[in-house]
């Protein structure tokens, strides 16, 4: 039996006192020119790109691999590069386990039967070769998935979850201003869409409960929005919360802490362009070394660790790390 | 100015006078052993997939360009083997655009802000290059979008319709059991969801309508519940309805013609499995060639074409083809 997901997630976090998770989403305008002009020489410009963000990848996860749990590369920022870019992602995926890192994907996965089940298979569990052997792909720890199909679509997912040690998060709460639209109205048991689908998410998240307590199965709840994360951690009490919003999307270290339990678990807060790119507003620029902006990585990667942390022991006086 | 996309397709249908589309769902378990011993030497198992999924492709896509307008990779049972499925999928939408079909990925996708504008970007758009310049990624004529995130996460795909003549279609009404969980829900302003995407679909599809009257502003409208289907098409007479649950999930010629105007256009009707694995049950099996199974293919989907074309004639007396 593989070690279930959460606790693997948990363990990092206790041993880093960090519940975060550092967002890979690589942005060619953002990223410091010293990355780009030293890629190796290849004619195509595809293969430039892929290698210029694994290596970008690499040096951050080197800077930040003893500091924080988890990193969330967002599927789109490589599959827009098409299969070069997936072969970053695939190298970071890679590179980021063997220093020791969760992976959360981040890629909003789903669809019906047999490929909501394929999506399954690729990202969390394994796949079928010509020869009937069947060996892991992407290989993630964790990954996002979208519920909009419907219960039934969230069950290969699940499975995964429940039979192979792996995680995921269910969009439930989304962080950004429209997320209401589909998720906050109401169904006829009163209930909103986001309720309901925690509620599917509370049945199925007992199945896979690991030794500290929490279950594989957890849920995407937005920052911005406090007062359902109120609710809907009680309705998840053991499902961990990704949590977005927080930094460059406006919600601030109160915000996040519905999110969390008492015993200052239960939550995993994101930051993506708050990490990796506040260097633009810290005196540095894009002309900057690789050395002046990972500083700036770690800095704003700290800074993050230390506001939430002290909040955290502020407002849970039995906080278990 | 780029041909608008919901053009390029019906000048398809018409002139194959089918309303179809050829779904490349790629199943190793299905597809006849002729292709999986009929690999280039590689010793790399994903490799050797990704070549066995082309060659297949390609010989469909022979075998049906002349008699179907448009074909739809799926794109999990590409990614499923991650960035060498990848390559398989943009060799297959490459080969297939040059065969002069119309290629709709459907691969679901969306997030939030510039994520959601990542995957416009490289899917239907152009992403940026180290040396600034912009090139075509997937490149792909049609993508199918989830709208769970709001109103606002569909925007970036939507402006790649009105500005870059490509063309989308968004989850409004799926073909699963379970889609009525979130989707039947009915709002506060008395519509369901699917109703309300509908209006939203609507409103922006007037942004984009081609000369044939249709927008390339399309919607998934499942053939499975042909009531919603009248619903919907009332709420967006001018959108093209992608319409999967045809065969194989149950749906038959009757419960399709919903979907259709009175024209005879503005639905295609997806058979993915129905075309490329009815020759299991047609006397053939996975030791048969390349040939019988060919021969399969192209019977199986100039029946539909006569099965959907026939009732369409019957039912509409002023069908333009």
């Amino acid at each position: 039996m593989k070690q279930n997901a959460s606790d693997k997630l948990i363990e990092k976090i206790i041993k880093t006192k960090n519940p975060i998770v550092v967002g890979l989403d690589p942005d060619i305008k953002k990223i410091p020119l010293c990355y780009k002009i030293d890629v190796r020489s290849s004619s195509n410009k595809f293969e430039q790109v892929s290698e210029m963000i694994y290596n970008y990848n690499k040096d951050i996860i080197d800077s930040i691999c003893d500091i924080a749990p988890a990193v969330k590369p967002q599927m789109a920022f490589y599959e827009k590069y098409g299969s070069q870019g997936v072969i970053a992602f695939e190298r970071t995926v890679m590179y980021a386990k063997a220093k020791g890192l969760i992976v959360v994907e981040d890629a909003k996965r789903n669809d019906i039967g047999n490929t909501a089940q394929a999506y399954a298979d690729g990202h969390l569990g394994k796949v079928e070769m010509l020869d009937g052997s069947f060996i892991s792909s992407f290989d993630v720890d964790f990954l996002t998935v979208s519920p909009y199909l419907g219960s039934e679509s969230l069950m290969p997912f699940m499975n995964e979850c429940v039979i192979n040690g792996k995680g995921i998060f269910v969009l439930v709460k989304t962080s950004n201003p429209s997320s209401g639209e589909i998720q906050d109205v109401v169904s006829s048991n009163g209930k909103s869409i986001s309720e309901n689908i925690a509620d599917n998410i509370f049945s199925n998240a007992k199945k896979c409960i690991g030794e500290k307590g929490y279950s594989s199965i957890g849920a995407v709840v937005g920052a911005t929005y406090p007062e359902d994360a109120i609710k809907l951690r009680k309705i998840m009490p053991s499902s961990i919360f990704l949590v977005p919003g927080y930094g460059a999307q406006g919600a601030c270290v109160k915000d996040i802490m519905p999110c969390f339990n008492p015993d200052g678990l239960g939550a995993i807060v994101n930051s993506s362009r708050g990490i990796l790119y506040s260097y633009l507003s810290n005196g540095f620029d894009v002309y900057c070394s690789k050395q002046e902006y990972l500083s700036s990585v770690v800095n704003e990667t700290l800074k993050m660790q230390k506001e939430i942390y002290s909040e955290l022991k502020t407002i849970f006086p039995n906080i278990v790390y």
